[in-house]
């Protein structure tokens, strides 16, 4: 059994967080996360446009008065100007302020971490892209299914070359919950995902389809090359698509399909991979997390399971507590975090890392965005193949 | 436990065999399913044009030496003269001859039970379907996979509404058996599926996605409206296709993925589908057959299984014992033959069928020839969305 | 994909049956399980002592008019004279006859297969035992699920040394088919089952305890030392047991927990092994039986599944069909008579078997009733020690 | 989506630590579980005997320095006549001083959280049941397992009589991992487990055998009546068991198996209970944590998963984000503060608490002490049966 060492004693992490105030969902999440392996100390915030929430979320989360700020304008800019302000700053805000929120934290010099969708644009991902790269600053998307152990091991055991090269890609998404008119109910999850205003060109793609683009490229390093797509609206009266079907190629000849569903009866939240090689074959599935399925050409399956010695170094660090001890979404997103906290005190003791350290950034929240973009072009052309290349130098 | 009650004593059926000679695989396949049941009586054959391995093969069969035939030709005319003829012919010749050997017996009289696929262009099927419609005569191609008895089981539940109206089918059929060039070494069976000469216009789909077609069909009853397939062929040197991607759309609105591939390491035989409704969900796979998981909204997932009380009749007709003892595919291959003796058999006694009995025949072994012509039509086009739809009133 | 190749011309094996009237359940599944693989073909019988249902089944059967024989003992001496007499005879009768008609069968020189248990008392068994041995045939009692073939890799495994020295076995086998009163019901299954006059000492012990002994005997070779059994009775107004608990210690030092029950709602047929060595562990299950389990220290798990390369010679040749394509109860029985069969045309043709063949016989169903016997010895005594030995000599 | 109602302002919680530091492996486990809903404060702590690990701990946890303490009988004393002292403790120092440092807290009338096991004697268990009575304090133990939503789902079943009178228990939790002689590393956790000075009197019962009775004992209520057990000592030169068969006559009839080991190679953490009554069965495994598999008689096997709506009140007041958003180790931990922190919430505002909040507490762990000195007893007589019954008025 491994012991936890964290929590050592020399330049704690300190972080401020935009959203979060009492009643809201994510919010609470990230910090949870944090907790867990003690990564960073809250220390400021604007919680909640609304004053009396603002200070109440502030004050329960014993955040000095000074540090509870009336709008994220105004943190950011006393937090820059602190000797002693954030390292960091997560941006919980609804996604149609993500793009304003972060530029204004990254102008200021300070570290982000914003949830997905990074924006509504490519072009506004680009912006940030640039910004972040010509401030030299930290900026993390938190992608959370990549936080898992086992998913760095399937992305280890890729780019090893152990599974050959990588031929055809089954990836899916589906989920129920919107099969019907939760929008009708006092779902507010439901009411913003399936509104233009507030969810943007996709509901299906954009909340979940867009998972299975990053998970793919996160564990592949696969490029998509051209795309064809079939978003649908199953659900009358939507004005957004509940339902995709995804034909992919990707640069280098492989091949792939991406199924993602929001009507899918029953279904919970199942994220899942199979990824065909020329030597072997991966399958992991989100709600069985702490498994990856390894098929061998010619030889018994494998069944690898989080916390054993037999894992490589790097998925051993992303895991607390021994095998056989399920970890869940809290401990993934908890590991955007360590990942996240290991590079910024890295960056901030002017050490090198030892190891290599990848999170989901604002490459990968651009990426996404385009890749949003794509689908919804090529269902407006009746599923024609459409050019679903990403090209860095725009940034 | 149920009590077997095959085997009674009037009117026993007889069979020939076309093809199935010593060292052939599916030839004695169909003869121990129809054994399981005691269906019919194997009497009289043409096993091999080899003359020596024909002769040996009704020996060791003991069939009457005056029923091994040198041909099929001479075998359906002698049957057909005889006042004791066979009821019906099951044929297990090279896929090349299927229609040829059909079409004598048809013309002769006699009830033809065929492999799949029933013939190598929808003209040849279409003529196959005409001939035995003039003749009044059953014609059985063997969809093995819709014997099972949670297939049927499967079948009764949408027939029946309980999922409501199908929106989305995931359906798909991974192998991984051809993902090296097995056609290289010894392995008849890979030989033969590559060869456009023995296997058609297609390899993975002619195989295997017509399984998912016909699968499809059988249990929901879903008719092909338009589809966009991209067939790959990722092995080097092969002429015909070993994975296929296809975009469904079904008439009424449902929408479809399939997905058939022979390159995916370390997959067996995963024929699979799930079935989304507005109601529940259905979700079934080839490798454990025995059981179905039923999926409702807003309530826990059912998990049926084979042999139970509460299945409806005609799945408990489809079993032989208790719950529990597991039945595969030789069993499955038994119920075709069940129902299709059955059937033979009352028509026979003149007795109308108390039950409806249900077996993919040669309609839908035209249909399956149409959907890989449009397969491939579309692929050849860059996946260009086609036609799928199948128009009976062509036979 | 494998070739089929039964069905060679020379020296067929001829069987009679003894039960199997129509309307009896485990005839025709003997009788389907043997056609599976063409191994040997019914040529007489006493299938019932109701004269007309014992020709009907004949008939039905298409079995000679003077072989079809009024009683067993008529039969075993009408068949030991004809020179063209059967070389085996399936005992399919009620229990409580089972002692008495091998032991003609024997008598006459004729080898026997019958169904557990054997008889009901261990002097029985000895008896039969004693005269095999002496006349030099061959005695099969059918404990069906060794047939399987991930059973007998599992065999293999463990004689190779590959999991090392054996500590603790953990199986067992639940049912709930008998957890309300369904001997009041027409369930003639369970009728005999709860009768201490036709079903022996034990029901629950008696009927599936002794497939668990059997099957951890069969698979690892480890003998009694000493037990400790609990059997209870749940169901009011049963005779007899319903419910076991037993505790095992073996000889050499390993340790093992048997349950059986009957009252286990809603289980199947759930038997199940679980065996830990030094250096790995065996799992398998009834139910899913093409798939044998292979957990190892230090190393991730494997899954065998049948039908594969890189399986045993032995696995592989009692499998028919590739893998994916499952096997079930049928066909593990088959593999008895396979198994069987081979042995006998060697014996025939005074071949050596090139290879071990190994099956479940008299001395398995000797030591079978004598577990019942020590199982009911020390439930007797409030679950005190007994003596579990079982010594080869007594024969 | 349910949204987190945790961090409400008023009345917070606070609560000190002894044990925990820097390099302890379960503090910052209890730390983070705590953190996950916000339940309370770490605000003071002694969390080492070690002066310099003690301050360095307090530091990085920011402890005011006056409230990081030198022993835990100076910090009971202190946060005892401090206005705002702590309403609980939370124990995590070996098992040697569990009775010790517990029994300090309690006299000072401070409620007690302390890791199981609560000591190493009835006696002072029965001693500790009255002291915290007597103060009328609240004493969890921290039976992790019992926090998981789906094991709480399951009592709550039982208690309604859904399954009607249970009949028949299996309960197990193999491990593998000191399969070999860990203790000879530097694994300390296997050298103290092994060793019967800090360990007890049991290795295999005491540390995992408990967790089994606790659990059957949580979710039916069912009291044990006596008991047989056989320890094993597999691994040569261990002074302590590592392998454990105990066989369980419950009052009321019910009878059941118990079956703990640690050297069952591979096996990870399996905790798992099936349990069958009159009318149903319940199956859940601590590894498939968010599925509670519900089998019914004559009908389809459910399969109940964590957050759905169709669950109880109190399995969904146990979770906190959506379905098939796996949860684990760390949120069941949680779930015990975030229980044991409403009630103490609900005596410090003198509120009755609407629903039942069930923890496992004093008696409990007290209860699992005199399970583990059965055992022990029973296995010193060969497995005789002993009372194992557990008397309340003794305290």
């Amino acid at each position: 059994m491994s012991e936890n060492t964290q929590g050592t004693l020399s330049n704690r992490l300190t972080y401020g967080m935009v959203g979060g105030g009492i009643g809201s969902f994510i919010g609470p999440v990230h910090k949870a996360a944090i907790a867990i392996d003690n990564s960073a100390d809250l220390v400021c915030g604007s919680f909640s446009r609304n004053k009396e929430k603002n200070q109440a979320t502030g004050l329960d989360w014993q955040i000095e008065s000074d540090r509870i700020y009336d709008d994220f304008e105004k943190m950011a800019d006393a937090e820059a100007k602190r000797p002693d302000g954030i390292d960091f700053v997560v941006i919980v805000v609804p996604n149609n302020l993500h793009y304003k929120c972060s530029k204004v934290f990254l102008e200021k010099g300070i570290n982000v971490v914003c949830d997905k969708p990074l924006a509504f644009t490519p072009e506004e991902g680009y912006d940030l892209m640039k910004l972040a790269s010509e401030k030299g600053l930290e900026f993390m998307v938190t992608y959370t299914y990549t936080g898992y152990p086992m998913v760095n091991e399937a992305k280890r055991i890729i780019a090893d070359g152990e599974i050959g090269d990588i031929r055809m890609v089954m990836a899916e998404y589906p989920q129920g919950w919107l099969a019907d008119r939760a929008e009708d109910t006092d779902n507010k999850q439901a009411q913003w995902r399936v509104d233009p205003e507030r969810a943007g060109l996709s509901c299906c793609v954009g909340d979940i389809g867009t998972h299975v683009e990053n998970m793919v490229h996160y564990v592949t390093g696969l490029e998509i090359d051209r795309l064809s797509a079939s978003l649908d609206t199953f659900v009358e009266g939507r004005k957004l698509d509940d339902n995709a079907r995804i034909n992919i190629e990707y640069k280098g000849g492989a091949k792939g399909i991406y199924w993602s569903s929001q009507i899918a009866i029953s279904e919970e939240n199942g994220l899942k991979f199979r990824i065909y090689g020329t030597n072997g074959a991966l399958e992991w599935e989100q709600e069985k997390p702490n498994v990856l399925i390894y098929k061998r050409k010619d030889l018994p399956t494998q069944i690898y399971t989080r916390g054993n010695g037999y894992l490589s170094v790097n998925a051993q660090q992303l895991t607390r507590i021994p095998a056989g001890h399920p970890e869940g979404y809290f401990e993934a997103f908890g590991n955007l975090y360590k990942k996240y906290c290991r590079k910024l005190t890295a960056k901030k003791n002017n050490e090198a890392l030892s190891e290599n350290v990848t999170f989901t950034d604002v490459v990968d929240g651009t990426r996404g965005i385009k890749f949003v973009h794509d689908c919804v072009k090529s269902s407006n052309q009746d599923g024609a193949w459409v050019d679903g290349s990403f090209d860095y130098k725009k940034q």
